[in-house]
């Protein structure tokens, strides 16, 4: 057994060697196993913690010891993103190149707050988001950085269109000034819950973000985004940004962006794209038609964590108004001035995080290492497993495809004879979805279209295959057949 | 060498293996090697960048390839924030335990969002937030959630403030709303710029954040605080929240926390407390004193990427009113809702990001490996160091401490003879710190203190040892002795 710490000192070089290639095994040996094991855990509410003594050791223990409890007490806990029969909210993978990366970033330990405080990670996050950018097919005038989620880019987002208007927002807030409009955020009733949440955080309210209805593919209605700023405008309200969406999270459909970009030059409002799962599609080639538009958006997000293989957290903000979101966010204290600040990008100016990972790097490997044809590859194949889910459901005499499907996430149902639209419908979906999830085998997730419960099927991991995606429709069937015979 | 991937697929487990081994072999060469490379890199603005190719790769790349370019391309342009020699901004430590803590949850990839998305993850950060608050001596009514950053963390405890207000801010938002008065933030003028950015993120404006001076010790003065909130009171402006600080960024004085709950008790305030650094020495029993009147506060921020050998990032917020930052920002959509809701903890409901990184793990690895006395045993051996210093600056005829130490980190400057306080001795003190870093063996920072520039030493990095801080001050001493025959 490698030499333990001194009292004062880190871990030894031998020591983190030695237990280093003993969890790099374990994570191969997981992956190699992975399909033998189930995606869901079986826990109760309580089960992990109770296994976990109430105070912190008083002296060290050995690796031994901590790496035998990942099997003991934390695996029986885990709900396996990184698996091959994961399909419920969106499927992501941790790749193999990705987690090196971040292992990488880990060990460096930097705060690329600053050029100075690691030029390489601010000049290898500007590198990867041109790669990126130019893989998507997005104009050169993109600025790119990257933040830890989507909804801390949206937020940001948010937070420039404010600075936009030119109210002194930024210097002199917005309560007790009478002169400020209600300030009003457009997007489709299909939007992710983050465009509430930013509203809420920067004092939009929450009533202040106006969900405009969507059509019958449940993409946001131009004509009725462009009446609800006319009724707004009308009320002495304030429009400062609407939030289109590639990919929403329900049904991942397109918002309909050339349309909405032509009303916000024509209203001179801030345009922001959320294509966190759906943007990532623009990889490939003749998927790069969904983007279409954005060229026009001030903003747009894309979360390689979503659909790009890299691991949690990664999301990729550009914009063409980097100097209005500096605006919004700059503010230097002298114990962070350095004599190059005049010649470099100093990240922490455009952003309410200061701590900054070298988040690039993990970008950077998964680049490389799959390429460029590699990712597209990937990402059609997913599409095309979707589309062969797709033609079963289709097939099937009781179940409903429930929405398009333009990427690989699925919204289907049961529709049982006799059985019409509403809560005893509902019910039996809701039944069916907990009985499949039962199984602990495979893991779909939920929605509601139009009030109509809907099951999910999200396909995104590298190791879902034809095989994995046949068994999951399988078992959704057979579990039907059960729940048929039991009604 | 490993099989390549498949047209589809992810690395192969084989590939993974053989690759992470050379990785980790690198991490553990590069830490036993450490004390021979420099602290700073000799890059210019551009030098990084230019290095790599304009388009990422159309066709994958090998392993070997992008490992090669860790020391080609990546490491001359790295500040070295795991180097014993680094001295500026916060010294920190991605502790190997912690460094493999942080691969576990790179590689099992899950989001904790729910409960249900990773019970593991949830009831894990539950209990190590109860280790570390039990270490801190903090009371069990604390309850605690992982952010990222304490940047995220205040924005976090702003919120809560603005919430508990009752203005009906979170639906209906700040502006337009005449009967809304001004808000106020109050902090000292030695407070962390994070505060300002919080506060001009949730729409308080920048100019609403009132910086209360501070003693000759640079800690808040509570009289001027209560005047302040007087003053602000008769003028018709709301009192929102108070920011105290244990361990500020420039000198980490600690403001009066016992005076200041007083007072935000008796004017019925929020009182945030941003221990981000200094929180952490209250690990070591006999510092504990240094949270005194902290159990009075309604919310706390401790990093333990700062000061207990953490990776970036991991930021412990701690609350005694989590119901109401869970009113301030819980919304939940319908696809992320779960049949475990009402018995469980989802984090995601007390904040803004939705993803959530397994960061407990990172800490778990820590607290177990060095234990609790051998956590304090390490932060008692930085402040020894920092006395050491302190004590070498007292001796010399021409430094001076600018500041007490009350945890491991010195401000000091050179005076020369004949100089007096103002620019000239500004400048020569800029000089100097100049010619210690471009040595490159070393790296401090500066800060100003009533105008005063001061050069900045922070000890906290597990491999810095006696050795290393009497090689930093001689450099500083010999720097300086060049630079007066320089004169």
């Amino acid at each position: 057994m490698a030499e333990r710490a001194t009292d004062t000192g880190d871990m030894p070089a031998d020591e983190f060697r030695t237990y280093g290639h003993q969890l790099i095994d374990w994570i191969a040996d997981h992956f190699e196993h992975i399909d033998h094991t189930p995606v869901l855990p079986a826990v109760k509410p309580g089960d992990i913690s109770k296994r976990l003594p109430e105070d912190a050791p008083g002296v060290g223990e050995s690796m031994d010891a901590i790496l035998a409890d990942i099997d003991r007490v934390i695996m029986p806990g885990v709900t396996q993103w990184n698996h091959p029969d994961f399909f419920a909210y969106f499927s992501i993978t941790g790749s193999g190149p990705g987690i090196l990366g971040d292992l990488l970033s880990t060990a460096l330990n930097v705060n690329g707050m600053l050029w100075k405080t690691c030029p390489s990670a601010t000049e290898l996050e500007q590198v990867v988001l041109a790669w990126l950018r130019r893989m998507l097919g997005l104009p050169d005038s993109f600025w790119g950085i990257v933040y830890d989620t989507a909804s801390v880019s949206t937020m940001h987002a948010l937070a420039a269109a404010r600075e936009q208007l030119e109210m002194q927002i930024r210097d002199r807030g917005m309560a007790g000034r009478a002169e400020l409009p209600v300030l009003r955020v457009y997007t489709s009733d299909q939007a992710h819950s983050s465009v509430e949440k930013a509203a809420i955080t920067l004092g939009f309210g929450h009533e202040n973000v106006v969900k405009i209805p969507s059509d019958e593919a449940f993409r946001m209605r131009p004509e009725a985004l462009a009446e609800a700023i006319r009724a707004d405008r009308a009320r002495g309200y304030q429009p400062v940004c609407v939030v289109a969406t590639v990919g929403t999270t329900s049904t991942t459909s397109i918002d309909p962006v050339p349309a909405i970009a032509g009303i916000c030059e024509a209203e001179e409002l801030w345009l922001h794209v959320d294509g966190a799962y759906g943007g990532s599609a623009a990889v490939v080639p003749e998927m790069q038609q969904v983007l279409a538009g954005c060229e026009r958006a001030d903003s747009l997000v894309v979360n390689p964590h979503k659909w790009l293989f890299v691991p949690i957290d990664f999301s990729a903000f550009y914009t063409r108004k980097p100097e209005v979101l500096k605006r919004a966010f700059s503010l230097i204290p002298e114990y962070l001035r350095t004599p190059e600040d005049t010649e470099v990008e100093n990240y922490m100016d455009y952003g309410i995080q200061l701590g900054r990972r070298f988040r690039a790097l993990k970008l950077w490997f998964v680049l490389r290492y799959f390429g460029r044809e590699g990712l597209a590859d990937r990402i059609r194949h997913h599409m095309n497993l979707a589309r062969t889910v797709a033609r079963k459901i289709e097939a099937h005499p009781t179940f409903q495809l429930m929405a398009p499907v333009p990427f690989s996430t699925l919204c289907f149902r049961a529709k049982p004879d006799g059985m019409e639209d509403g809560e005893e419908l509902n019910a039996f979906n809701e039944r069916l979805l907990t009985a499949v999830n039962e199984r602990r085998d495979v893991f779909f997730s939920h929605t509601r279209l139009r009030g109509q419960y809907v099951i999910r099927m999200a396909i995104g991991n590298l190791r879902t295959t034809a095989h994995h995606v046949d068994h999951a429709w399988d078992l959704v069937a057979k579990t039907y057949q059960e729940l048929s015979g039991n009604r």
